[in-house]
């Protein structure tokens, strides 16, 4: 298996990204390979870093092109056509990778994506597909970010995208489905929940289990999360600075108290680096977005998540699963 | 100064009320007294726990009627008459209490609210103003779960109501105001957050600071923040059950540990009791919303709220300030 690697996306690139790249390739599976996507020369320079790396399993690419926030994300593909975002994921389409992984821009990343991958058929709107830390186990949110406004019929479609995910990514048998909403009861909500509610009602072939409102994603109570991806964003963004903050906090009290307690739970789950990356999901290609902040071991663990998308053949069983599922799911 | 005071609103009624009551008259200024409004039998086994009351400042106004989770919201006025939530919103409409505070049925305290109190001329769409503890000093969110579909112009009266409570309750000298949105730059968001940054920023009398992301909220950097009900809603209850478990798995940890650990500061943080309950914003009287679970210490922050929001007369800044607003804010 190879994955292809975007050595130019974090804030710390391509040194997070090389170094991610080596831990994925020590801990995980044999049979996977890395292609970092990139300057070479600035790759080189971070390779040189580290005293060893794993022969024969860790190649380069080189992508002299940078994208930068002023490229509108429309434009890449035409503008930037030796960028890191569009060697990659054309090294996807020509089937010389497996994977595609990038904390570069997401809006780049996500319109690449749907130019050269394409939508799988049947796919109304590709989706950005995040796991949030709970007190349970972790639960997928549909959608991040990729899509502001939704109709119904495009939140029933997350539905179906999370439960593969879960299935496939996750592990989760017969995953339970849930709405975010403002309250739990059915008639609770505004016109894009109702009539959603309505929709996974009776739905054929998914585990809906009903709204969940703010309160409850904390506890862990389903495996799927659907949303539009305006109310994903905010959520997401505010959970990350909300844990970043809190672990930060803990840290300066503790030092400054002299202790060294191990918040070993509480950090677990705060911690969503240890989920590394989100698939784009309803592209014909495993694709999968970092953070621009990502770790070394985001990277790390972005490369498993890519690595189980391929295994698990994820892009067949969504393409299969959405053209035999009850067509245009019965919308007004 | 009067505050009628919902005794049967919390899970711990009247318990959590009368003590919250009392400790409020303990702390704030001697002018201030107190209606319990509620089961006057259930009110009196709970005074006769506390050993003492403070003389002649706490009155119990019996409301035999019970509002339960059976009761449609808008039917509460017609069938619970005596119940706390309706008589006590009648004592501020005529004139016998200066303001009103339950942690009942928030959907019966708005809905009786509107009908008693009516909408001051001009605000289309009352709000629930919600303070969120932040790294840095608090800020009001609105709105936090009373219109759930909102317009554009919806949006930008919640500025204008917020930028009210900012300067009378929270003692802000001109609040900056954002908007929740899922990018900094003008161009991003959904329709409606879209079209609002334009009218926000042409709106006179406004310190409008621009989007606001779901990540920067922590860091206290404006004074209100606007956003449709839906979206207010999610957050809010997301941010309670993400404190309160941060909270309680940090209590849990600390005592497995034998440590006894103050984070204070990171307490305070996460702590929206301090806040006490929420200003309904727009309606003709003081009203001030609280949790279902709140404690005495809620209840006398509430009190508290009720009390400065009396004293600098916001129903009338409210009612002056959006009758001279430019109209219907030049909308489409």
């Amino acid at each position: 298996m190879r994955i292809a690697l975007d050595a130019m996306g974090t804030d710390l690139a391509p040194s997070a990204e090389v170094a991610g790249a080596i831990g994925a390739l020590d801990e995980l599976e044999p049979d996977i390979e890395i292609v970092l996507v990139g300057d070479r020369d600035l790759i080189e320079a971070a390779l040189a870093e580290h005293p060893s790396v794993p022969a024969g399993r860790l190649h380069v690419h080189h992508a002299p092109d940078r994208v930068t926030a002023a490229d509108s994300p429309a434009t890449v593909l035409r503008r930037k056509p030796d960028s890191s975002i569009v060697v990659g994921l054309q090294m996807v389409k020509a089937g010389e990778a497996d994977a595609f992984i990038s904390a570069g821009s997401t809006g780049a990343v996500m319109a690449t994506s749907l130019f050269t991958l394409r939508r799988i058929p049947g796919v109304d709107r590709p989706a950005i597909g995040t796991l949030l830390p709970t007190a349970g186990s972790s639960c997928l949110m549909l959608d991040a970010g990729a899509n502001v406004d939704c109709k119904p019929q495009h939140l029933v479609q997350f539905a179906r995208l999370g439960q593969i995910v879960a299935q496939d990514l996750m592990g989760r048998d017969r995953p339970r489905v849930a709405l975010l909403n403002i309250g739990e009861e059915p008639e609770k909500g505004d016109e894009l929940t109702l009539e959603t509610h309505k929709l996974l009602s009776r739905a054929k072939g998914l585990n809906f289990v009903g709204n969940l409102e703010g309160r409850d994603i904390i506890r862990g109570v389903c495996d799927v999360v659907v949303c539009d991806g305006f109310v994903g964003n905010v959520l997401l963004k505010f959970y990350e600075s909300v844990a970043q903050f809190i672990i930060g906090l803990m840290r300066k009290e503790l030092q400054q108290a002299g202790e060294s307690m191990d918040f070993e739970e509480l950090f677990r789950v705060l911690d969503y680096e240890e989920y590394g990356g989100a698939p784009l999901l309803g592209v014909g290609g495993v694709c999968i977005i970092c953070h621009g902040e990502s770790s070394p071991f985001a990277i790390r663990n972005a490369v498993a998540v890519a690595a189980r998308a391929v295994r698990s053949d994820m892009v067949r069983h969504i393409t299969r699963e959405i053209s035999t599922a009850d067509p245009p799911e019965e919308v007004p």
